[in-house]
């Protein structure tokens, strides 16, 4: 993620002065609570019916789980980029290509 | 976020052959479930003392989050940056710095 | 619930002295949790591939939200019916049958 | 829980032909839906603080919750009391006295 944007982002909050209640605790709820809402456009749905009904608001959902998770990289003091670069390493061993080539079972089922 | 690390994340599944799960319902489950698993990790638990006994855990499943949430935005075929920057705007109407400043409640109690 | 079964599930806790853990933000978190680990048994399949392949784990995993459900009600001072019963009225007015007839529709849609 | 109101919980959803949608996917998403609006109540508060000004909302959307579990009680055809005891037999085993006694650990760390 590119350091203009990230910089909005903080400063959207310190502009409002909200640092003071964002402990990791309620951001990882925050976290939860916003892709509830984002998962809430496919409630009774087919996927391409809620995309089809529900594509703005579905793109708004996700844009606040990214921010929120903006937040907590910043508060582990730790890149977007190297987060997932580490985790990716990560899941080559837990998900090898000769292991899970078009299988969609957990890596403890594999 | 930049062109390289999205093109790691895509490849990571292109190379186990997984897109033909991927449909948005799904992937929109899938950032629930990785956002709970976040959540899991301050369970009974202060922000501070999860932060100590927990960092690892938390960067992990925060980077799965931001995972799904990039396939989620390849899917919408929007990018992560257009999308917080909508949100940032309809944000900035929602909550006004003037009304908003250092005030925890939600935009619909202001 | 009978008053039998609601008796073991709170001396299951108190035997294992867990009240003082038991506020009821970690019950909120707690339900919100099981529900997700409950979501997971669905993750990737259709509803008939879920149940075939994992119904015990979705009895396991819905029990837990209705355990965790116990306790919060405990904490509210209110039983399980009168939450139930207050509710089913509150959703008479939101959700009257001459306008949800056959309708997926939240409420503020109908 | 009793028959009567169990009896209540299913016509209010034959009363609107809503069966029809109710597939257990999509009843687990609603039951961590209802939970994570339970937990909303919660957001950048004190367990307190959440009680005092949010009690009667928090009863509402555990109601919610339950309503959700009756209903994908009835999909598997297990009784709620069956449910529970079962999984109350499981966690004597995983939760032993005397391992878990004033412990807020999961099982696997015990």
């Amino acid at each position: 993620m590119n350091e203009e944007l990230i910089r909005k982002v903080l400063a959207f909050r310190q502009n409002r002065n909200w640092e003071q209640f964002h402990n990791p605790k309620d951001l990882a709820i925050s976290i939860s609570i916003e892709s509830s809402e984002l998962l809430e456009n496919f409630q009774w749905k087919s996927p391409e019916e809620a995309l089809d009904l529900k594509k703005d608001n579905i793109a708004d959902e996700l844009a606040d789980v990214l921010i929120y998770s903006i937040y907590m990289a910043e508060t582990l003091n730790i890149s977007i980029e190297e987060l997932i670069l580490n985790k990716l390493k990560k899941n080559e061993v837990k998900y090898p290509v000769e292991k899970a080539y078009g299988k969609k079972d957990k890596y403890t089922d594999l």
